[in-house]
């Protein structure tokens, strides 16, 4: 038969490319309600919405994206018809400074500002990695004040607590960008006379830092001296610090103490003689103080010198929550959640537009990873929620279900009519169970006559009706009762509560 | 100077690319508002949501972009890095479709869907046209009955009252694809057995009917014959019917009786002789009956052979939502506020990808022409939603003033502390005026000593407060009372209160 094919038809194929993937019904009710839960926070603390489009140019985006060195690398950019270059932006930060730029001089100073939506990443795929992913930030931009750092970290407490993670679950961490500076000045890679200088040396110690939970203090130890040949054999080359000089690092690492206060003096000894290093133990005094005063105490918020953030760009104050729960790893290994948002200072994206630097602080909400440790705690509402099934037994009486569809609809009842083929009846009832339907709505010619309706709890009967395919069997069920046709909307409602409860 | 400089910094230009534009405060807020209520229609009708990525094949997506004639014209398309075709979606349909046919063992049947999101589309960019738009739609999948045309009618109509627009300020027009079919059968411009046979002039025809809003009977006339020639002068073909083909086309146009039962009766009269047109009747009649039972009365949904629908893939019944209200257009004369809303039935959609057809219909709403209309009947609750504003006497008490806040957040009150620069008072009460603030608090080192704030009313004040700038003048106002630091949430709420009402 192929053979005698000439033209065999090409069909598209139906999958989303690489790295994508589609969200049904209760995945979208529940990401939908978190970042309700999120951006009612956001809008207490005075927080404004903003929206940009998806698409900036990529002039606007330049080359920040996280984590990666070439310029534009990572994210999905053409060509306009004017020859223009346009693209997906990476994250939210990047056109909020376009924006704040662009209407400076309308919007007011400082600018509370908070966006929703999705990013997209040119980045290879992988389990549980997509190219496309929600992201949902706060930022204060146009004040220097850390105040305003210590607002967003409560804030970022707060919203952990709305959303279900509850007190003792979670942690915010703040470091300084401007203490590590410091640090890096007494053990000799940071000359402040010419910050360019040791550039590689610091990038190494950053990252190195940044890997404490995964290597320990060893592996740490000999990224910051020769290098470290990982499991798989595999060099990463050091940074050639000396012993004493890799001491000063390490100190930092370890500099945490029992409270904001014993930590911070901690932190003055070791950067003493560094005058960025000692500005930086100031503002995270500060910031201790104001989150105090406001009860955020160590059980929520902590000073922490191990956070670093992976962002080159941030001048000040970094932050990150972690949630302390533990789970269990691909292999079965207790392990903890671990980070669900970060943010801190970046006193320059706004620079690159104007010319004048432009203080800013903010936090990025990984909504995903915020999602999957609530489904984990067991803490999203997603009990079933589907629709009343009104069946169809007379298709000829179509109007009457409607009418029923509607009765239940305007007493605030989801619900519908069946709108399948109605002749097979075990399909109807296949059809509820699909869909997840409290109830069902029965109503043959003798019970329209007799002004009476059969209505059934599917959670019940759930288990059975896929074996069930006549309406006689259907009623011997002993979750099924018959009710006078002006009860449906009390019977039904009653029927749903009894499931609900 | 300028010539001294050897190379000037290139900076990036703070500008979205062409055609895009943002969204601010209340523009969000009012749009999420907006959104909800529709889909919390859609939800309680049985729909479940579905979000799809942004991005899809290029494949995928073939070339159903409405009103495009070329494939793949008017999207944003580039390759990926395995030279594969990616693109913005330009609608939701076509994602639903790849979506069906991705997952239709998985899905239930019917599969009643609602998705809501920003669509791309790269056009000229015009005054209050954007390429980039939100669309909101519901679907039904897998179901041949125009019981569920009925019921998206319906919904529609339903959707519209729940958003704001009042009954009597809007109409849903239904007609069918296959009644056009058999008037264009009789009219002689279709050919059910060879239906490429005069696809030129059906093409013709169905532009003109689109057109008589606007050019009138005579105009359409012209169309339907040798052309029209436009006030600039320029030409249109028109379709060479003769004038006996013509009045076909022109009664068909006319045969909106008033009711749905006289108007299907003038139909069936005309398509006398079509087989597909009567069948089209039959299901107009049915749409009718369904939707009169229900209680969508002439005074919500009508049978009108005058709507066409642009889209070449209809395949049956198709519908609009109309707003009826007057405005006023550009040149300030009064006209018709016009379609937000369309969809219909189609049936081959699917079918590209799997060859089977899926009957499927559904409606899209335009979310910013709804958006606009709500506006303009004033129909958005968009009062002052500023927070209250603590301002700073004294920048040695951030935390007392943090205290405050933090006592107003927890009462559920919108507010956050002055973060800018608090030395020049009067810059904080225009910032609190460009926020729209309701309340201001000031506490000075006297009052906080004698255990006393103050407390602004800014509604009353704002008019005045760009001019004062000292505490002692602010005092004078007659909005500002003295109240203890102990009733500061009470007399708050009190005060925003008063400012509602």
């Amino acid at each position: 038969m192929a053979k005698n094919k000439k033209q065999k038809v090409k069909r598209p194929k139906a999958l989303p490319p690489r790295g994508f993937r589609d969200y049904f019904g209760t995945e979208v009710v529940e990401r939908n309600a978190m970042l309700r839960k999120i951006t009612e926070v956001y809008q207490h603390y005075g927080f404004d919405p903003l929206e940009t489009s998806a698409i900036e140019t990529v002039e606007a985006l330049g080359s920040f994206l996280p984590d990666v060195d070439r310029p534009n690398a990572g994210i999905f950019a053409w060509q306009d018809e004017d020859d223009a270059w346009m693209a997906l932006r990476y994250d939210l930060t990047a056109p909020l400074a376009r924006v704040y730029a662009q209407f400076r001089n309308d919007l007011p100073t400082p600018y509370r500002r908070y966006a929703v939506g999705p990013v997209w990443r040119n980045e290879k795929a992988g389990p549980g990695r997509y190219r496309q992913f929600y992201q949902c930030d706060a930022d204060t931009v146009g004040t220097p004040t850390v105040a305003a750092d210590a607002e967003i970290c409560g804030m970022l407490s707060d919203t952990l607590e709305a959303v279900g993670i509850p007190r003792g679950d979670y942690i915010v961490r703040v470091n300084n960008r401007k203490v590590l500076n410091g640090v890096m000045e007494v053990a000799g890679v940071l000359d402040p006379s010419d910050p360019s200088k040791y550039e590689a040396e610091r990038g190494i110690v950053l990252r190195a830092i940044d890997k404490l939970d995964r290597l320990g203090q060893s592996g740490v130890r000999a990224l910051l001296g020769e290098g470290r040949k990982d499991e798989s054999g595999d060099f990463t080359g050091g940074a050639k610090l000396s012993d004493e000089q890799a001491d000063v690092i390490m100190n930092f690492m370890d500099a945490r103490r029992d409270n904001g206060g014993a930590t911070c003096a901690r932190l003055r000894e070791l950067v003493s003689g560094s005058d960025i290093g000692l500005v930086g133990v100031q503002e995270l005094e500060t910031i201790a103080e104001l989150t105090d005063v406001q009860g955020y105490g160590a059980d929520r918020l902590l000073i922490d010198p191990s956070v670093v953030r992976g962002l080159g760009y941030y001048t000040g104050p970094v932050y990150e929550a972690e949630l302390t729960f533990e789970i269990l790893d691909d292999k079965g290994r207790k392990r903890q959640f671990g980070s669900v948002a970060g943010g801190g200072r970046y006193d320059n994206l706004v620079k690159r537009f104007t010319g004048q630097e432009v203080p800013a602080t903010g936090v990025s909400i990984g909504v995903d990873r915020l999602l999957a440790a609530l489904r984990e705690k067991g803490r999203m509402d997603s009990h079933a929620n589907g629709p009343v099934i009104v069946t169809v037994m007379d298709r000829d009486r179509m109007g009457d279900y409607q009418t029923m569809v509607a009765e239940l609809r305007n007493a605030g009842i989801r619900a519908e009519v069946y709108l399948g083929n109605p002749k097979n009846f075990g399909n109807q009832l296949k059809y509820a169970d699909a869909r997840n339907s409290p109830v069902a709505v029965i109503e043959g010619g003798n019970e329209f006559e007799a002004g009476v309706v059969q209505i059934k709890d599917l959670a019940l009967g759930a288990a059975l009706a896929a074996n069930i395919t006549t309406n006689e069997e259907w009623k011997a069920q002993p979750a099924q009762m018959e009710i006078a046709r002006g009860d449906l909307v009390a019977e039904v409602r009653k029927m749903i509560a009894r499931a609900d409860g």
